[in-house]
């Protein structure tokens, strides 16, 4: 293990949590880890044979007694043998009756024994710092949780199975090869020797700015497999806003969730479309009005607006299409981001203005056909495969782009003839951008902020 | 076991259902039985081997694969052989990332592949017609997950132990034996043999007639301990019943929930005093009035008081003590169940009236009498011991209720000299009741009525 991975005694308390949801179930699992985990567990467990000697991955029935002789509850106890655990460490799992007050009553029980209550994603991170997964592939496990879609849930298993750690490691590892060479150079620097020319040199650079690139080009299609596609659905007032949402709900495979409005003005549904998770503003209308309770709305529509990924801009056969509207809308967002929609279709019309869809909310026709541009305009011709790395992560494209950075300094040193301690020096920082991703060089600060984010109990 | 116990093929399939509470976790648990369990999950899962050659009460880390080959989860899988198992079948359970939607996946897999959804309660249900556990045992699970303080949890789990169970089936047996000398009688009619004298069995039916009222007697206490106490709070405007609620809340060891009010009238807090769980329900005032909409709250608070199984009377040092309310209470109510309270004793005061307590919810003098009269109003001077019977469930005590009658039935039998086909079918129904209880007798109406109130997955 890198020595710039953190230890500290901290780590060596031996730690417990509730790992199922909270509330009432049939059964509840506490997850246990640490040296004393199976010693600790034994002083309040009384089954067939003692805990510390059953094998690793043994069940084994038997009742919690707590300090005055009173039984607990009849539980199952999994053991699990440092290393052969999520963790690492020794570990132990409690399966109960599924009361919360139970559970809180073992925790409670095993706190006076000597454990404490985990943090977030504290059995994570000591499964990363236990050299069990690589961070990014702990990153994914909270992904992985949180996930709302199918597809969000195959890109953070995909980050799981390593595809994108394996990817980076072997572009740290080309990395380090070639800046190999110019330290090498440096080593023997009064001799004078080229170990590798300046032209492969810029070749090798190049190579792993490339795949940087390409690794790049990905987040785009990952984030919003990972965080979902904001729409914002504007219109004037009667052109089928809330029809068109109201179909879309019900020909959605899923409904995600309906999300209460926080306004007056805009409501919010959250629906999955072929895996993808679109979060639908409905706005009430984004032009200037005097009234003082709608420009509330107003800002909020426009903040929508400003916000979205993609703008559904509806009109109707009814009436004139609003060439004012999609003005001010274009203030707000970039025109790639519209899609003109035209509703109504059912009804008898004059010839109309060009849209990049003709729909009818009432009878559905078309909506195929919105559906493919709302997909066009999020992942593009991106798609998922199995083994394509992706990146997802905010923290990874920021290390990817540092990376690049430093590629593109080093390019510049070489170019200007700089010295090899130059090079080295950017060629270093560059490695340490992409161990930054798997965790091979961290700090206090980056785990913190990393698991902060998990549930407790994972 | 019994014949009356039921057996169908529906029993024969093989279930599944998420047992762990619903939402996010850490974790998420599934939980399958049946006599394919361990074939089908091994038509989905790859491991290190296949589960079908793996020792009961083992952990298998592998993959849930679907049908094209993609990976849903990495899992861990226990399984336990028949009929070491829960329900006393093979069963297994899947520990898998606490994300609904994995489990529904996995779910939808293995319905597939000729699982079905489990019933609610259905685990226990198997459990309990493969002999793992009896009926009133069985009833003692959902208790258990249900409980809301630790004195019904103890209760509960007194039940779950069996120390019902084996005080009715002590009952049972002594009344098996009794009415076995008088069916010998029967068989040796002819013989005029007389294998026990009436007076006797008149002494052995009485001795079961008392036990069974002493657990009869432990309802009021073992109902109130698992369902907990109405306690409605009444009193003349501004005496201070809504200083009372919060002083309360505050001083109570747990607060279980904060109920917020069904109707603008009646505010319901549940607090867990000592271990039992009381309702409080704050009345707005039960006067007859004219105006309409107070004229509801009135009929709410009247219902709330005619449900309590406490009155707290609350009057206060600076009014005149109200006798016109509290003899509208009593119209309502039986005069044991009301607790009188003064409040404000903080203020200086002329000479009160006599109440049961005298209390300052702004100072919390007189709180604890409060309490421990609340405690002595509702559970009396019962307590809990591990060792004793308590009956908790109504349908028990209608069991009993039953039982007692029949006995009742054969005393009169006898005393009135009827043959012993008569004393006999009375012993037998006494017997059936008590059979009832724990199972020995039942139907599909009893245990569907028993199973449904389950949560899925237990």
């Amino acid at each position: 293990m890198d020595s710039s991975k953190i230890k500290n005694t901290y780590l060596e308390d031996t730690i417990a949590a509730v790992a199922t949801p909270p509330g009432i179930g049939a059964i509840s699992v506490i997850r246990i880890s640490g040296s004393k985990a199976i010693s600790i567990i034994d002083s309040v467990f009384v089954g067939k044979e003692e805990l510390i000697g059953v094998r690793s991955h043994s069940i084994n029935y038997g009742k919690i007694i707590d300090d005055n002789g009173n039984l607990v509850d009849d539980v199952l106890v999994s053991v699990f043998r440092n290393p052969h655990s999520y963790t690492g460490e020794d570990s132990v799992e409690i399966s109960t009756h599924g009361n919360p007050l139970i559970s809180q009553k073992i925790i409670e029980l095993l706190i006076k024994k000597g454990i404490r209550t985990a943090e977030p994603g504290e059995f994570t991170k000591r499964a990363f710092l236990n050299n069990k997964i690589d961070l990014a592939q702990a990153e994914s496990v909270v992904d992985i949780i949180n996930s709302r879609t199918e597809v969000s849930l195959r890109g953070a298993r995909n980050q799981l199975d390593g595809v994108l750690s394996k990817k980076v490691g072997e572009l740290r590892e080309l990395l380090i090869n070639a800046s190999s060479f110019v330290e090498l150079e440096l080593d023997f620097a009064e001799e004078d020797v080229e170990f590798i020319d300046k032209k492969e040199l810029l070749q090798r650079i190049n190579k792993i700015k490339s795949e940087i690139d390409k690794l790049l080009g990905t987040y785009s299609f990952g984030r919003v497999i990972r965080d979902g596609v904001n729409v914002a659905i504007v219109g004037v007032p009667n052109v089928g806003k809330s029809s068109l949402l109201n179909y879309i709900l019900k020909e959605s495979r899923a409904i995600v969730s309906h999300v209460p409005g926080t306004t007056r003005d805009i409501i919010r549904e959250d629906v999955s479309i072929d895996g993808i998770l679109y979060r639908l503003f409905d706005t009430a209308g984004i032009r200037i009005s005097e009234d003082e309770i709608e420009k509330e709305g107003v800002l909020r529509s426009r903040e929508a607006v400003r916000n979205a990924d993609v703008v559904l801009f509806i009109n109707d056969t009814e009436q004139k299409f609003s060439f004012d509207l999609l003005k001010e809308i274009e203030t707000l967002t970039s025109t790639d981001k519209i899609i003109s929609v035209i509703n109504k279709i059912d009804v008898p019309h004059e010839t109309l203005e060009h849209a990049d869809v003709y729909i009818s909310a009432l009878t559905g026709e078309g909506i195929d056909k919105l559906f493919s541009q709302l997909n066009q305009k999020s992942v593009g011709s991106s798609s998922y495969s199995e083994k394509s790395a992706v990146v997802s992560n905010v923290r990874h494209y920021q290390c990817l782009r540092e990376a690049k950075d430093s590629l593109l300094n080093a390019e510049n040193s070489i170019n200007s003839g700089l010295t090899g301690e130059y090079i080295s020096v950017d060629l270093r920082n560059a490695e340490h951008n992409l161990g930054e991703i798997i965790g091979e060089v961290t700090s206090d600060d980056i785990l913190n902020n990393i698991f902060m984010k998990f549930c407790i109990g994972k």
